[in-house]
């Protein structure tokens, strides 16, 4: 028998393409959680999964294993604690607890944390790297889109030690549209995407911390510029640092050692790099190696589907560890 | 009387793009010149241009006054000493005359070339830097599409020298597909390029040799990575180094003084940056600027359209300095 | 010295295209009226244009010869009094003055008119058909962009009498994103809208009653379905209908001897029909036209730019017309 | 343990597609058959299928229970013949035996064809209405993608006698790129396709006879016009209609009642319409329906995925029940 999972937010774009991922997971069940009635429907076809109130009533009757929260962090915050209360695992995919302590969150998201508590307990789940802590966490903090492709990319160089810091790293990001959210603005309209490219949050992107966090990097050491790509899912990153090793397959080396065994990185053969075509619609992530060995300048392209690794299918890699079932149950 | 002048290539997107620009010069008049009938027509409406063939006798009894080659390098090498003969100044818009030597170009051309002489001869026509060569030329290389938003944005830095060139420049460039030409390919095909983003020629791109001659850096200070954007025109160059001035005003001030009076270059109030729209079916180069001031992380953000700025527009304001007209004529 | 006209709604789509095209007026100059602020600006760089509050003292005071508002139907049915008012010719781009009587009004756009009388004096302003009437108008209804492409594609061949009416006419039209108009909706957020394709209004668009009303086709006998393309601009029509005459020339005769000397209506070769390509950022509509004379079965293709000949480019051809400039000033 | 079944064209859309399903189905493993290599591959990632030369020996050896065919029709005509000789059934997704008489055949393919033998034996693989034929089929014709969701739409309707067929149907169809195929050509380049529609094979569309063929109505009863929509898959067809039924509602009904247990066929609720959204990537034909009582307009809205219903996916539910598995496997 199928355990039960919720989903809070789950008309927006990471939150159905949880209801869709799970729906091919042979051990979980999707039950939708009606928050708020302000954002539309997905078509008129009417729609065959359970959907129970989000009180701690229903969630608590319902007997919940872990619930997702596909909501703004605002919201996370405010339902977390009873989430939690009624019994069951929570996996976040807002940047409510990523950040560690509320001065941190202060900074970045320009406003108050008020579940510090739960923001020092929550932990990053970045399964390549954190894998037994989440296994034994209440509260996941899922990792930003940006972030997962960044520090899979930057972690393992770092802890190599080959890279020059001093000269610094540069990650030239790009991301699709539905990274921003299903509610409406002008920035992310048809008319105004379309056949246009541009860049944003230049160095004060909110994602930057969770790179510097996890990858060990100085905030000077690190300039990350995020676009927005007319294209609705996929994140590739371009990053650019001084290096002495002395080859493309010396570099793809380290990564293959660390990653051996992992079921979502794929390492290609050096001098080619990946396209989101690669990933979308999975959860892996691709990484591409170019060197000049002349010079010392190398080159790594990262690219992962925003909605899927960057978000949703990540999240379930959570999920499943917290739950004690097979990480990659319902991703492959 | 309007001063007849001649495309070579007018089916292709530049020459087309050409084509659209001079029908609103007031002081020229495009004559079509038609080389191979490989390629086909745009449209099955009657076109309303002259039509001559491109040969020598068709082309000096025409009397045209200039002739604009927006044909593969080869066909130019092979067209332009014929064309200078017959009296004509002519504006290359290949890579056939950019790279001044033989062994440049040898280098990143991988053949040799045809036409040493007229290689040694040819005036590089990037008319913010060398305006006066150019109105003496008898032939320019328009220059490609890549190095003109990079060159615009780094040159004046590099010559005030606030640029920490030890650590580096790099060039994060995002080009729309009709850079690539009209010829179709798997590469530039619909489905392979709509929702799908790439990186290409990661390090080795034969426009990289035009930004070193002309910002005067060495290849290792200088990295540069092309990506494919899945839409028809614009480059977008996310440029990254490290400085000591002070504040992002500083840098624009070198910017407005370099660029005092000049017609195509707008420079953004510090802290905006252009995106592709701003700059789409315009001869400007749109420049703005972000500063990390803490730590000297400064980020430029160059835009152009490739087919104008980046091709066309540029030829013509090449042509038109040529010719003794107003630089700007049929471009504002 | 030119005339100044006014232009409300300057930030939407088709008022920032009658800018556009203003500026390239020789006769013309734009004056932007400041009506709401909640809309957002394009892009950071200033401005050129005078810009006034959009208030009687100030439209009086400045002297404008026309006004175009490019405003909601409510906005212009309160605009539209006291602009007259102060003097100007008004050309009205929304839906407020197009269908001559309340009750029409009512039926299809589900609201009282305010201003009946200036309803029953407006003049529908298709150029093609009533241009002598234009001429003398204080306050021009521009036409829905749907009704333009419908209309001059179908009244040539129904005054002609070579439309089988009892079979019914059938119109499947396709539109760009631009027609919806630029404040941010769910339905025309980029992730909702690329990929994807979809029909809506089938048989009770609000454009329906200016089709009926200018080609004199009863409710019944015309079939209209409305769908969005995943694009910016543009307008394509596919018109089906039978008839008995004998060949697709001979329907092309028709339409070059109705539209002989117009300067705006292309009819292609028979056997050949118009893309959008062909129209965008014109002011020309296209047609073309294929017949199976066996079957009596005739399709007719009509295309044009939604934001040009269906509003901003049309607009414009209303003015010079009201302000007895020649009628393709600023539009070739 | 899993049946093998072969595919040839493995790199083209259609094939590709079909690999990707395959990869889901519980008793089905794809082998890779090597037929041409002048096609590129997809990636430079290592494909971990099963890969043999396409000769009798190879297929023969391998024991493939069947095969598809994602090739062009003359290559089909070519490899059909031996491969049913070496025991396999053969689902053919090209155009190369659905027409049933050499007549036919010569008449829209302009060809002739050279096995005319095959082509009477072949079974036309339209499930919902041929399901009984194809179980005991060796050569299954898998259908156009266009004729599918018309037939799907139009033959109830006929069926039940609620056309009126004097007034004739007309069935706008538009397209997503990916039904053109992999090989590049210039009408299928990025920069032709984006922000342009088009309509092409305008009545002559080689489609058409299959729909004739399946519905039973007569050439002159049908109008058909293909569109290239700017965007990679999913087919909408809006078919146009008189009818004396009184309601959407009693529409609906008779689709609900022919489709009843149909597991791919969706009927919407009367007034609502599906958009491509609702089918891509999904073996689902969805149907929605509008209706003016009051003067017999009727227009129905029929939505596939061109590369799964409209390819990959009915022929994986044809060879399911050739090879006696259950219908969906893999599909659902």
């Amino acid at each position: 028998m199928k355990q039960k999972v919720g989903i809070v937010g789950f008309r927006g774009y990471s939150g159905a393409e949880l209801v869709r991922i799970l729906d091919r997971h042979p051990r979980l069940e999707p039950v939708l959680l009606e928050h708020r009635k302000d954002v539309q429907d997905h078509g008129p076809l009417p729609d065959r999964h359970a959907r129970i109130p989000c009180t701690p009533e229903a969630v608590g009757g319902e007997g919940l294993a872990g619930v997702f929260l596909a909501t703004p962090a605002d919201v996370s915050m405010e339902l977390a604690p009873w989430v939690l209360e009624a019994g069951a695992k929570v996996v976040d995919l807002s940047g409510a607890f990523r950040l560690r302590t509320p001065e941190n969150h202060r900074r970045w998201y320009k406003e108050e944390h008020t579940q510090p508590a739960l923001l020092a307990e929550a932990v990053y789940g970045l399964p390549e790297f954190c894998r037994e802590r989440v296994r034994t966490a209440r509260l996941v903090a899922n990792p930003g889109c940006y972030p997962t492709a960044a520090n899979l990319a930057i972690k393992p160089l770092v802890e190599a030690g080959v890279v020059n810091r001093e000269a610094g790293i540069v990650c030239d990001a790009k991301s699709g549209v539905s990274g921003a959210g299903r509610k409406p603005s002008l920035r992310t309209s048809f008319c105004e995407v379309t056949e246009n490219f541009s860049a944003y949050s230049i160095l004060d992107h909110r994602h930057v911390p969770e790179v510097l966090m996890t990858s060990g990097l100085e905030e000077g050491e690190f300039s990350f510029t995020a676009h927005l790509l007319p294209l609705d899912r996929g994140i590739l990153e371009t990053i650019y640092f001084r290096t002495k090793v002395e080859s493309a397959a010396a570099l793809a080396a380290i990564y293959e050692k660390r990653y051996a065994g992992e079921p979502f990185i794929r390492i290609y053969p050096p001098g080619h790099v990946p396209d989101l075509r690669a990933v979308q619609r999975t959860n892996f992530c691709d990484i591409g190696i170019k060197l000049d060995p002349a010079t010392g300048r190398a080159i790594v392209v990262s690219a992962i589907d925003n909605l899927v690794k960057g978000a949703a299918g990540q999240a379930l890699q959570n999920m499943n560890l917290v739950l004690g079932l097979p990480e990659t149950e319902g991703l492959l």
